[in-house]
């Protein structure tokens, strides 16, 4: 055998022990619920994919952040998926005839990214996906949002928690048309748009410049883009301050109306420097934030009506979201949303079983323990060899079980002793007498 | 853009459209109720570790059948999990001193292996792991026995469809003693005993020779173990046989009380050929096959007392078992234990809101929709431009819905039909109403 070796998890990667298991549960569980009770179906796809997959969609520039590997006298190039998206098309574009319409996925699988690790950015996470395929219009866009909101308030997260910041490419081009930015500029003009938050005054005015942009322009944009606007009501109040005809911003509106009509105006609101990628996102585009800025963005999204197409798939309208895991772990923390042990987020033993007599209890407690367990319970049982009844009532106390079940020496009549630990009440009675009961 | 682009998932992966989706979250769910059941606690570790994890475990000779790579520019080689037993002991290893004992932990990984893909073995699948760790008794191997039992049994498997075959290594270890086997032959021995199901007489007697091992003892002891013996008993009457003293074979029989006092005897025989892999297992072995020896096996696992060590942990006795979703979903298959159609297996919603007016209807149904899933009901609707009820009718019952909102002409006077699927019974009643009966 070889001498003991110790070792680490890769950097970047989780390990999750029972407490930190029962946090991703819990959130799973809430992305669950919400996409089950909007009339998603669960999909996935393989955990790596062709590299091409990746590079089709995003260039090649996107392989230095990608786990890629190519098997010892293997021909394939495979990559670690970094997100969904490719995978969805791919799967689309393969029966698209067959589908309905319209198609609403949703998926929660692990995605790999080689950046450095840092708070809120892991190198493994995992991520939920919300799609709908086939339809065209707001009204798509406004159910994968508001599926997002079914699964924050799930987990505790209220309208005053968060802002779901949205805003519509068709409409800031339409803008930034309105305000003189060419076809050629406008590229450039959204790259601008999308960085102005981590630009100064004079590195916004030099790009702006290079790129021949209509700099005061831009700067009325950006400036109106930070205000926190109520979605409804948006374009107007928008279009005035830039300085352009509201109509230009006549999507945000339409938006807007579908977004209320689902109860979500409180909340959304209108940013229009949400940009989230140029070549990708052909509509609506939303990024959920918490409420204070603290963290990275929780989720991000929007309209990619071309993407289908490029993996060889008819042409589809499609709208989706991504919600990690990592952040939004963050930010339930940051909002007390999670009991200080989450291995409490796991669900309680129905009985938890006492040998409290013998190596006779002892036998018993095996077979009580399978048969319950057989009719459905949830059983635990102490496997400390001490008798002290005292300290195996703490051990279940511990465990958060519901009743306990008492073997002692009354086990030789055929009677056993049942606690209930919310009322604290406690009974003799005979064993098959408690075994129907705790089976019930 | 660039042109379109047809890909195809790697080979060896699955695509889970929400048929085979709904499929292994059915097995899954079926593993997970087991093990909540059962007290134990859900892990998991990264997707990928790092190679020298596997090589530790077993040998450099793992390397082919493993999906391994190094970043461009990393320094670290990595592989994709075969296995999660290594991630186990590391994850135990690195908090021994603070683990409760004994310590219960499943997980449903998704694992890789780069072998030639074949009737029930793919390159990535997703295997359930049911480990405890700290106790060195029979108590232990039987109920992780039990808890593979219990999952068997929520997806409608019975003991006369699959066969439990235990043996155990001490046993088996001393009974080859008995019949003259040296320790230093005892490898050979084992591993003759491993592929005597693979060989001829001629290759066996031919293997044994040239280990220098007592043929005719070997194949008395291999015939003896071809039996299907009942467990309880099976010691006696094996060693009968085989010709060594009942008491090389006494692990067998305290392992059978265990089992019998867990209700486990009707799904367990003795086969002492079960030997899976030499350097690993240290008592008990198992593996979980189809009854009628269809397929390969569905399960296997044992006893593994020295892996933590291993990896730099204190002594630890341990016990463990993994079942993949492959082999499991063919077997269902083969016994008639799945519908048609798998995505039956997912829950059908509570309501299907059927828009048979016009726009209002159309506006309407989306309020509706999104007011009762926040009440938490799966609701679902048609997007369809038909106003045709039987057609719309027919969407609701093949969403396989319990009941169906009519919104039509009535909304205008705020009335509303329900229908119940199930009855067929329906009423036209005031919406408000409606959504509250909807909610409850």
């Amino acid at each position: 055998m070889p001498s003991p070796t110790r070792f680490q998890g890769p950097k970047g990667t989780r390990d999750f022990y029972p407490d930190e298991m029962a946090l991703r549960r819990h959130i799973e569980a809430a992305w669950r619920s919400a996409s089950v009770r909007s009339g998603f179906d669960e999909v996935d796809g393989p955990t790596f994919e062709h590299l091409g997959l990746y590079t089709v969609k995003s260039g090649p520039g996107i392989v230095s952040e990608l786990f890629s590997f190519r098997r010892a006298g293997g021909e394939d190039d495979y990559a670690l998926r970094p997100e969904f998206t490719p995978t969805l098309a791919r799967m689309v574009a393969a029966r698209a005839a067959a589908l309905p319409v319209p198609v609403k996925w949703f998926a929660i699988p692990t995605f790999f990214r080689a950046e450095r690790p840092q708070r809120g950015r892991l190198r493994e996470f995992q991520q939920w996906n919300v799609d709908v395929l086939g339809l065209p219009g707001p009204e798509a866009d406004t159910e994968v949002i508001a599926t997002a909101a079914l699964a924050m308030e799930a987990l505790g997260l209220r309208s005053s928690d968060v802002r779901v910041k949205v805003s519509h490419r068709g409409a800031v081009t339409q803008a930034l048309a309105a305000l003189g930015v060419s076809g050629e500029q406008m590229p450039a003009a959204l790259e601008l748009l999308d960085k102005s938050a981590r630009l100064d005054a004079a590195g916004f005015e030099r790009l702006a410049t290079e790129a021949g942009l209509p700099l005061e322009s831009l700067r009325r944009f950006v400036e109106a883009s930070r205000l926190s606007v109520p979605l409804v009501g948006a374009a107007a109040a928008l279009a005035g301050r830039i300085g352009v005809p509201p109509g230009a911003l006549a999507a945000m509106d339409e938006l807007a109306t579908h977004l209320a009509d689902c109860g979500l105006s409180e909340w959304c609101e209108a940013d229009l420097s949400i940009v989230r990628g140029l070549a990708y996102y052909t509509g609506t585009v939303f990024e959920i934030h918490e409420a204070s800025g603290a963290e990275r963005a929780i989720a991000g999204g929007g309209r990619y009506d071309r993407l289908v197409e490029m993996f060889g798939g008819p042409a589809t309208p499609a709208v989706g979201l991504g919600m990690g895991d990592v952040v939004l772990g963050l930010v339930l923390q940051d909002r007390n949303l999670l009991p200080k042990d989450c291995s409490t987020l796991a669900p309680g033993p129905d009985v938890f079983i006492l040998s409290a007599q013998g190596a006779d209890s002892d036998r018993l407690a095996v077979q009580v323990a399978a048969q319950l367990r057989r009719a459905g319970k949830h059983v635990r049982r102490s496997y400390r060899a001490t008798r002290n009844v005292g300290k195996l009532m703490s051990d279940a106390s511990k465990a958060r079980a519901r009743s306990v079940l008492i073997l002692g020496e009354e086990i030789s009549a055929g009677r056993v002793n049942l606690k209930d630990l919310q009322s604290g009440t406690q009974e003799s009675l005979p064993l098959a007498d408690a075994l129907a009961r705790l089976s019930g």
